[in-house]
Parts: C-alpha cells; structure tokens; sequence
C-alpha cells in the first residue's frame, strides 16, 4: 500500500504520470529511482526527457550546492549576473562554436512551451505573417500559443476556445511511403489557390517525442529547409525532448547538416531537471525589443550553473560515443523482441536513446508498460493513440542497468502476449462449447 | 565599467531589466544584492515580486541544500514524491485551513503564465463558456492564452496575432470616481443585446502589480464576486505577484472576505525565486481530466521544499504583523515626499508592501528609479505609461535597510525636481533672451 | 384558415415574420398589403424599412416595366452598363452634391450586411488595423464579418464559432444619464493598458433600428466623430435602416453635420424593395485593388432602374417636408398613448419615421403588435428583449392611413391593458378567496 | 471611345469585369450583349453564370412585367406570399421529387455568400463543431464566413483579418495522378495526432467555377460522401454556379448519386439574373430556431416569379438533351484548338457548358480574352493564377452562335501564339546580333 492520501484529497484531478506509476518516490541516483518503502526502480522515463544526465548526477548537484552556500545570486529576472554570463560563455563556446553555430540565445520563462510561444512570436514579426506550419503528431506545449501547433486532439480539447493561427503539414511518411510530403507541402504553400498563407515559420521536431517517435530523415529535413527558405518561412526546430544528446548529437538536426533559423530548447538543458529553457536566434533574426516577451523566472540562476555544469559533458566525445553503441543496443534488442513475441507485427521506432516499439493494438504498448511497473522499471507509452511504448533511459545510463531494462520489457511482453493467447484460446474454447 | 561584453555579442536584445540596472550581479542577501565589483545594493524589486522572503533566505536554503545532499528526488513530473506530499500537507494545513479555504492545487508548468493558462481552461471547461472579463490593465503573463487578458498594448503587440476570446472590462475607478464600474460590468453581461457574450471567468488581480498599483476595494470585490456568481461565471483571483504576503495577508483578497473559485500564485510561492507555480480549484470545479493539462516541470521537487519552508513563515502572525508597520510607514514616507517635492501633483498607491507613486509626467518615475540606481537602490516603474515608481522591498527587509531605501528614493526624487526646475528655469531665460 | 400547407411542409424552420403574421399575401400598393382573401392591412412594417416609398410606387414601377419591356441589360456584374451610369450620375447629383458631400461609390453584393463587409474589408485596409469598435444593440448583419459586429446575442449564438476583431462600445446613454460614454470609449481607446487595441474604424447606426430605436444625439455623434479622426480610425454609418429619407433627411447623420468616412446604404435604396447595396467611401480612402471585394448580384441594373427613379423623390423639399409633420404627428399620438395607457411607465423612442414605444414589460410590444394585426395593421418589435414596439410606415403614408394606423395602436393598447388589469384582478380575487 | 467619365469619376476602383471589357451595355438579348455604339457582343461570360437561360429570356420576363402590371406584392421579408408558394411548389414538385431528392429550401439573403454562410452556420449547429473542411482552389464568396472557405490568397488578403475555423483540403487530383486525396483526408480527420478537428461539414463544389474548372469525378464524390458520414460531417455542395443545369444536369452532383446533407444555388435561380439564393436542407438537419439567419431581401418576390417561370424548362428533358451535345462540342471544339495551337501543351478542363482551357502560360490566357473581345466575344478567365480561359455561355445558346463564339477563340489563340512566336524570333534575333 502507497501513502498517498494526501494527493487524492488535496491534488487536482489533473495528475497523471502517479496512476500509471503508483509509488511515493524518495530519492534517486543515476539510472534508478527509490521510492519511500526503499524499492528501487530502474528509470526509463528520466522526467520526460528533462535527466537526460540521470538523477542527481554529482558533477551537477555539486556546484549546484556550492553555489547556493556561497550565496550566489539565485533569482534575477534578466539582470545580469556572473553565474549567467558563465553559462553563456560555456555553451557557447562548447556548444554552438563547436558546431559552427551563431545563435543569440534568449531566456523565456523556464518551461518548453514558453520557448515555442517566444519562437512563434519572434517568427511573426520577423517575416510578418501570421500562420505557423506546424506538423501531424507534433507536440509542443500546453500554453494557448504552442498548444495550437500541437496535434493530439485530446490537448487541443483542454484549450476550451478554438485554436487558430496554425496550418497543419503532412509529417514524412505520414501518408504512406509512397507520397512525398514536402511536394505536398510546397504544393500547398507555392499555390495561390490552396487557401494556405504563407506560413511564418514551419515549426517542428526531429523525432517527434510525444507524437508516437516518427524521425524525420536528414533528406526529408533538408529539403523542408530548403522549402523554407525559397519561401521565406523561418525554420524552428523545438529540440525540446530530442535536443541535449538524446538522439545521439547533441541537436537532433546535427546529422542533417542544416541550420534552423530558431531552435527551442529546455529540459535537460537544465542538467539534473533544473527548468530552463532556451530560444537561439539566429543574429539578423534577433529582432526582439526589450522586455517584449519576458517572464519571471527567465533568471532562474540555478539552473545556470547546473546548465553551465552540463556543458562540461560535451567537451569531448566520450558522452557522444557512449550514445552510439547504446541506441544501437536498444534498437536491435527492441527488433529482437518484435521479432521474437509479435512475429514482426509492430514496428521498432525512433533515433538514439529516444526509441521505441509501436505496436498495432494500442492496448499492448499501456499493458506491456504496466507490467514493466511491476518488475521495477519505469517506462512509459506516447503516441497518438498511445499506442507506442517509448524508451528514454538516461543518456548516462548504466549499460548492465540499460541490459536489465530491456530484459524488463523483454519478459514484461512475453508475459503479455502469453496473457492474450490464453484469452483469446479461452474465449474460442467458450465459442465452441 | 561593467563586464558585458558576453551579454551584448550573445544575449538576446529582448533583455531588458540588465539595461535600467548596469551590473553583473554576483551574490545576494536578504534585502540587498552585490555586484561583481563589490558594491552593494539595496533591493527594492525583489525579483519582481517572487523574493518577499528576501534573497537566499537561510531558513529556506538550508532545506534545500540538505535535500539535495540526501539524494532526494529533484524532477518527477507529478509522479508522488515524498517532497511534493510534505508541501501539499502543509501548505493545506498552515494557509489554507486556517483561512478557511478548501482547494484543490494544481502545480502547472512552473511560471504564473502558465498558471493562468490552466486557470482560463478550466473556467472554459468548467462552464463551457468561452469568453474571459479581463480588466484594464490587468497583467497575467505572456504566453497567448494569458496575454489576451493582458492589457498592455506593448505586450500585446508581441503577439503577432489577434488576441480573442477576452472581454475588456473596467477595473475600480478606472472611469473616474463616479463611474460605478460593477454597474456597467453588469449591464454589459446583463444585457442580451450587449453584444458581450456572458463570460466563463472574471480574471483579475486586487492590486494590479504590472499596470500601476490599482487597488480593488473590498466592497468592489465583494460585488464583483456576487455579480460573477450571479451571471454563472467563475472568479479567478491571479495572486502572483499580490500573494504570498505581498499586500499585508497570505493571499490578496483576504480582508475582502470572499472566496475565490480559482487562485493563481507563482512567483514568492517557491520560497528564495525557484520557479513553482499553483493553481488553487475549489474542489467542485476540479474537472480536470488526466493529463489535460500539463508541463515537464510542473514536478519542481527543488521548489517543493522550499515552498515548505516557506510556508513556516505564515505559522504565527510575526511576519504578518510587521507588514502592518511597514506598509504604513511606506505609505506616510511616500505621501510626505509627493507633497514635498511634488505640491500633492502625484498619487500614492498601492497596498501593503506593493505600494509606489503615481506621476503625472510620465518620465519623472523612470528618471527617479535611475537616480535611485546610482545611489545604490533597485526599484522599477511599472503602469500603462511607466509612470508609477513601484517599491516592492523583501517582506523580510529589515527596517533601517527600508528607511535607507525610502531615503534615497526621497532624495532622488528632489534631485530630479531641482533639475526639472533648474531646466525650465534656463529654457525661460533662454526665451526671454 | 390561410393556405399554408406549402410553407409547412417544404420551407425551412427558419422563417419568422410568417408566425407573427399569418397571413399569404398577394398584392400590395402604397401603405397597404392585401392578402388572398381579400383582407387589407396597413403597413407600418413597410418591409423593414426596404419600403419607404411604398409598395409597387408607380413613379418607380412604371420605368422598371419599361426597361424589361425594351430589353435593357438586366444583369451585369460590375460591367459598365446605360442604367448603372444614370443611377451613379444621378445619385452623385441629386443626393450627394447637394448634400455638400463627395464619395466613391460601391456596389457590393445587393444585401446590406455584404455592405457591412466590404466597409469592414476596406477600413481594415485603409488603416492596417483589425478592431472594430462595434455598439452596444447595433445591428449590422447576419454573415460573419457583420454578425461579429452585431450586439444581439441570438443572432450572434447562430454563428456557432467565436466572433473575433470586434470591440465593444457603449452607445449613448447606455450606462444611463449620468455616464459619457464618449469618455469612456476616448479612456479605453487612448490608454495603452486598456487591453483595447486602436480601433480601424467606428461603425454605427444614428438610430439603432433593431436595437431598440435608440437615437444618438447631434452633439455626441459630433464628439465621436472628432474622436474617430483624434485616434485614426474611420467612422463608417450604416445608414441601412436609418438612411433614405427613414429618419427626417436622406441621410440620418445630415443634422449632426458630420462626414462619415464610409457609409453603408441598402434596403430602400433599391425603390420598391429590388435588392441593391451601396457603400459610399470617401474619395482618399477608395484604396480598393479591383476585385477585391465582388459578389455576383453587385450589377443588378433592375435596382439601378428602380433607384434612379427613387432619386426624383429627393430633388424638390416636398416628401422631406411631408416627414417634419407626420414624424411629429406619430411622436406626439405616441406619447399621449403611453400617458393614457401606461400613466407613463414607458418611453417613446426614434426620430423622424422610425419611432416607437419602448415598454417596461417586454411581453406587451409582443402583444400590441398581434391585437394590432388583427385588426389590420402590420407593426413589429424590436430591441434586446423585443421590448419596443417600432413603427415604421413608408414615407409616403396617406396621412389618413397614418392616423387610421395609429388608432389602432391605441385600441390595441387600450385592449391589452384593460385585459392585464382583469388578469390581474382575477387573480387579486382568487387569492383573496 | 467610350463614355466612362461618370464611372471614372464616381465608381469606386474595387470595378474589375470592365476594365477588361471596356464598353458600355445597353441592351441584351439571349446569348448577346449590345453597347451603346450598337456594338453586339457574344456573351460566354453569362454574368459568371446567373444567365443559364440567357439574357431576358422572353419566357421568364413576361411573368415578371405581368407580375408588376398586376401590383404582385415585390419585396416581402419571410412573410407568406402566393408568389412564394407557387415557386417553392414548382421547385419541390419539378426539380425535386423527379430527383427523388427530399429538402426543406432556406430563402437566405439574396447572394451565394450568404447561402454559404448559412449554411456553415446550419452545419456547425447541427453537428456542435466549429471547423469547415473546405477545398483548395474552392470558391464560395467574400463574406468573412464564406471568404474563410475560399482558397483565393487575392480574396482572402481582402479580409484584413486572419480567417478562422477552416482546414483546407486537397481536391481531387490536387497533388497529382497517383496521390489519393481521400485517403489523404481520411488520414486527416481520423488520425487524434493530425491536429485536425472532426470537421461540422466537407464544403465543395463539384466543377471549380472561379478555382480553375476542375472537375470531381464521380466515384471520387461517393468517396467523399461516404467519409463524410463516418466521420460525422455533413456534406455541402456548393452549386451556386455548377447548379442549374450547367454542368449538363440539373444539379452538379446528379451522375455521382449522392444526396449532399446542403445544397447551395444562387445565380440563375433567379432565371433572368434577379438576386436569389437558397439553402436546400435534409429535414432532420433543419434545426434552425425562427429569424436565426435572416436578411431583408429573403423575400424578394420579383425573383420568384422570375425563378417559376425557370422552372419551367426542366419539366421535360428539351434543355438537358441539348447540354449534352453542346458540351461535347465545345469540348472537342478546345480539344482540337489545344493540339493545333500549342501541340498539347495546355489542358482541356471542366463539363457541361463550363469548360475552358488551361495555359501552361497564364498571360495566354488573358491575352486571348483580349483578343476575343475585339473580335466581339465576352469570355473571362479563372483559376488560381487566371491561367484558364473559361467558357459559359448560356445554357440556351443558339448553336450558330456558339460555333462562332468558338471560331472567335480559335482565331484569337491563333493570332496571340503568332505574335508570341514572332516576338521570340524577334528577341533571338536581337540576341544572335
């Protein structure tokens, strides 16, 4: 039995993540979670992405800790700060320099949807248009702005109002192999009888975290951007889940070798789950005036100096390397299992630590989770139907943790599908009797 | 001179407190803050509002380095956590219960515009009804959904795009004294040929912190809420800069006597400036389903236990009590200087510890504050025009520290007066000449 | 019994002026309608003011039945045409010139709300804004760009979507006596922390026709004029109802001796009821690209026809002459009905040839209206509740027909409350046994 | 020389169809126009398809001048009237029972617009959704709610204002030969991740009058009808300028066998171009509450006698069985004009008497409509970038004519692609010298 009282009595109805995974969590370290009866739990949901460094990760907390016995500025709006410009210096030193990138980066409030609504805005009054192209199964926050360019019905029906200012676009390979989306989509944007305006900016994520783990091809990516220039859109990538090494680079889009005109960034960036989010600019796109989108806690000092510690695991390549041989476990494990229990009906999924197996009956992905839950990893289902069991294991994962993980989920289906087939032998040996 | 040079090559140009106070800030400490070169400042901005307990106060850090030196859990989305239950309970137990209050929290992602956002959904959802009577001036941050009921048109411009779904109405007084705004609120929603579709949610702040320190009146509240209820709407209180002390009680509305259906607090709820935000539900409304709304850090652990902490203050009436002394003496300190330096030409306003001066020309606020700065004072404008000097010293700030603030405000206001005078004087001779 | 079979079984549900006067009618001259019974009315309906010269006036038939009989162009979109040419020339002559007032002239799709569309289209374009500053029980149309402009909320909740880019204004007197609402709009419109963004253009009706015969005054009309031109935004009039000749002079805003930016015309501008609309612009904000706005019917020549000969009515003093006595004829007969009958609890409204009685008790209008009918007279309601019983004879009512007509107002006044006063009674008596 | 002063003077310069036929009309008669010169013209314009039954066809205006002669009530809101009982009862008894088609008829204001807009109100009442799945390239007019559904970038820019509560589909052939675009919208609308609504109707037109004379087939029609009942959506088929008879039936959508849920006619409703519309509605979707959508000339009775007597033709199958050869030759006529003038390189497109020829060059096509009218024949263009020269005589055009119609955009492409190739040598001669 779980304590949790206080939650069904005090908290909204809103909660969700604690009824799919009933526990009171305590503490947690690296790769695993402890809840309050001292269970351990291996963790491969790492907050939605936002521990892409693992809990707790030392090398973080630690100058977190200094940091605030040495009484360093903690909160400051957008005044500066040394702990600021540090982190500035750092990722743009480590991070953009290294990759021959040039971004201002702006502080929006510390959420990811705070980030896309501040790229949406800044897109409009750069190419003054109001439409934003966004993409099928994109997800990109729950604020008015960024909920719009969000595809799953079930968020936009939160909204209450109608959700204007948005076009939505075929993602690739949304309508089947053989239909090429960026024809369709130039068709639609280059013809002046489509009833589709100019977009401002086509908005959208590389691997599509929420949206069921569809990745877009470098080709398929750089053709988009090649569309968005010839028709004078700006192109936004939110790396919010995908971003911060989770597909193997530390931008999603470092493969396709093409250069967003805005990108979003936030979870990890803060390092052990500190919020921040970042918008980066490109310099002739930094039309902002001051004070014109802003938000209290854009200064969140903290998460600077965790942020600034994060950096440090991009120096060389040892993260980076790691993250190769990783994904390409979990992808031929996760085949494996397809293979072995579902004789190839589903569907292996997604980029690096960011992957998954869609299944053909949506039921499977929340049952073979659940079972999971029970063994003692976390691991959660997305898609629009929710029909995609996802993995994001720490980038920092353990590989005999990453190993035992997998055997979860690979002993977790068995018993599922074992489950179904004697359901459903039953069921035929009612029908015959 | 001040090192820079990192914000103006890579910082966004929406920044924009660092460009009225020229400092790099390095650490802070209750009521002041010091620069990277020493010098040390009164701080009368208090982060804006999200610092009444005062910068690194140590009541509350302690916890929270302790709690990340234990391993406790930092990021869990709203997975149950040990942290989270102990804040709830006793944000329940010392602020609600005591007040009378039965709500339900809701913890959206962490910044009041994302509180609002959640708030107006599930007014819409709540009544199905899509309208928000937003008033002027009021302020509720910069995400869509929360910016059409903002009314600063500078803000407003950010967006790119029409704003919908809101209904302005008129704040207390803001027709002049004898315009009875409840009345024509009334007849506008009343009227079936008003053309003003009956709205789902009266949005509003008893004191407006952004658009010059309007104060509701208890009478006008106490009629706003029984015209709401009349008209089926729901009452959402945003308290995100009047609450958590800031106008002499927890929450704003107090002395007022009503009970708001939805409160929204953010900023001084995370304790020392970590972002938190809460939406408060009166539980019959709480009709939120699973996930309908929600944020990666809408699980800020870190801020849960600072906000525990935080709570402490509100067990006895100690701090409350002291806010009864300082918000008077603020008030006398501020009329004597209006009728000193200014021949009764200007208008105190404000309540508690958000109190300030209201000028009739326009420039003299932002002229003052940036005299203030070079003595060694931190304290902004804010208002339509920014013409209102607004002082919102730490709840905490200690009382020589706050007669040593009101003092330099006193003597930059006459600096800036024999300037104005001096001025006007050489342009006379100059046009007598 | 009426023979209506038809109607019942094949006509949409939608039809409304049928249920209050049953009735088929089959001919109709001047002030009278006759139905396939043989039973004449009085028309104090008058089409809903598309009739002010009368049914089937024979100065205006006769040149109609000769231009089909000569085999003139009858349909010709908006090619130049003979009789288009005569009805610009004439109307420019006649009604403009003389009038001191000179204006580019529109022919729109032939209804008054593709009127209102155009007008909206173009004082968007002409100031680059989008806000429309609408009126409290304005009436201007039932497509969407009109409807979001109009106040009834009936007719807006048909819309079935939010109505967006229109902001709500008072109209005179709408707060009561004590309120200027000219201050309140300047308050809302100049403040940049209203939440109220510059409006593109100000449209309103002199007399508000279906809102409750609601006049604004010489002098506040002045005063909102000079506030549309302070803040740039145009002031369009729609003169649909109130225009040709329906309140004293051709048009409704001559005596306040203001020059509408724009002004729409439609319904009895058309002569016998032939569907035509105009817009009229003034000449330096005709920014129109060709085609911009269009419509099939927008070169109805039938109307231009019927139109041109409509013109003649307005070169001599005679029928706006004729208007001074028979307005006052009805205002005074009105006025000594709501002393008689109601000892004055009701208010007479309108001005010229668009006047009525506004009751305290909705329901009464509703039930004059019906005893009127039955005695033979046809004469509607209007306003938010459908509380003002509204009389609109055509201009060139028989003074004979005009007093028979208004004696049966009385009579039906007299009847209802005599029948009120005996409900009442009866059930003073039940109670009382 | 024409005499255009008073146009030039005094018209607006939103005129568009004279400027590229510059002439003043007079008279006409069938299927010519006469100016005032005494100049005839051909007439394959047929006011953009209000002129079926060609200009003052004797049969319809006989009735009319009767009518008036006779003092027939003209203009009559929705009251009852004989004249409108005898149109709805030949409508229903002619044109729909031989269909075997069931409808209640909504008389709306006197355009397609505002049919359209009733119609989109009518579906987002029955089905409580607010999103209209309309077509690119589809055309339904320039009130905001019609013009939200228009494809049109030039129209829609008109609006000033973003147009909501539409998604744009592709139509048929839209994005080539081997893209289905059924599937694509059914992937669009089923799919909870497209970030599509389930749509209140599918609005469309069978033959794209104004969009480019693209045809829907018809087993691409069953398909769209069959997706719209699944997925809940209503079905509208806009046959303001397909409708009656010109694609060869009655209605466009006869040979496709479906039953649209609403039908919108307007143009030759009217029969001699006098303003009519109607919303033809199944009865269970007839929901409408009494003066829920109105409009003053709803009752424009002129308009239904003149539709009556148009009636009159389909009661045998004289008018129908003359479509069909005088389609095919019109059609064979282009065909072999396409092979000989510009080798194939163009497109035969449309059915019935609305067809045309679609230039790979968009001048050619407004070149040869130049030419075409110095030689005496009034023929437009269409499509998204005016590149298709669009044909639509009437219905009733004598076959002589037609064929010299036809000899004249023979000549005149003939004359047009001389000159361009001359032009071609010309320049590169200037180039090889």
């Amino acid at each position: 039995m779980i304590d949790d009282a206080v939650f069904q009595n005090y908290e909204s109805a809103v909660r969700s993540y604690c009824r799919d995974f009933p526990a009171v969590f305590q503490s947690a370290s690296g790769d695993h979670m402890v809840d309050e009866n001292g269970r351990r739990y291996i963790d491969f949901l790492s907050g939605a992405g936002a521990l892409n460094y693992g809990h707790n990760n030392s090398h973080i907390v630690q100058p977190v800790v200094e940091y605030l016995q040495q009484g360093g500025v903690v909160h400051a709006l957008d005044l500066y700060t040394a702990a600021k410009r540090r982190f500035i210096k750092e990722f743009h030193d480590v991070i953009l320099v290294k990759r021959g990138l040039d971004y201002r980066i702006q502080f929006p409030g510390p959420t990811g949807t705070n980030a896309v609504e501040a790229a949406l805005k800044l897109a409009r009054k750069v190419t003054k248009r109001s439409t934003i192209a966004a993409f099928t199964n994109g997800f990109h926050g729950m604020t008015l702005g960024a909920l719009a360019a969000t595809g799953n019905q079930y968020k936009r029906g939160g909204a209450g109002v109608a959700l204007h200012n948005v076009v939505r676009m075929p993602f690739e390979s949304y309508h089947g192999v053989g239909v090429d989306t960026v024809a369709i989509i130039e068709k639609m944007i280059q013809d002046p009888g489509s009833g589709v305006e100019p977009p401002a900016a086509f908005l959208l994520e590389v691997v599509q975290g929420e949206g069921g783990l569809n990745v877009a091809s470098d080709s398929w990516l750089r053709r988009l951007s090649e569309l968005a220039s010839r028709v004078g859109a700006l192109l936004i990538v939110d790396d919010i889940q995908a971003g911060c090494g989770r597909t193997g680079s530390f931008f999603s889009f470092e493969s396709a070798k093409i250069v967003p005109d805005i990108v979003c960034l936030s979870k990890s960036i803060g390092g052990i789950g500190l919020p921040l989010a970042l918008v980066l600019i490109k310099p002739e796109h930094d039309l902002w005036s001051p004070g014109e989108h802003n938000g209290t806690f854009r200064g969140n000092n903290l998460a600077f100096v965790a942020a600034t510690a994060a950096v440090d695991f991009w120096r060389d390549d040892e993260l980076s390397d790691s993250l190769v041989y990783k994904g390409r476990y979990i992808m031929s494990r996760l085949a494996a299992m397809v293979e072995q229990h579902l004789a190839g009906q589903a569907t292996v999924r997604g980029r690096g630590l960011l992957a998954g197996i869609a299944f053909c009956d949506a039921e499977l992905a929340d049952r073979v989770s659940k079972a999971a839950f029970k063994r003692g990893l976390i691991v959660e289902t997305c898609g629009p139907k929710s029909e995609v069991l996802k993995l994001l294991p720490p980038l920092t994962v353990d590989l005999d943790t990453l190993q035992e993980g997998l055997d979860i989920i690979d002993a977790s289906m068995m018993e599922i599908i074992a489950q179904q087939k004697a359901a459903a032998a039953a069921s035929l040996d009612l029908l015959a009797s």
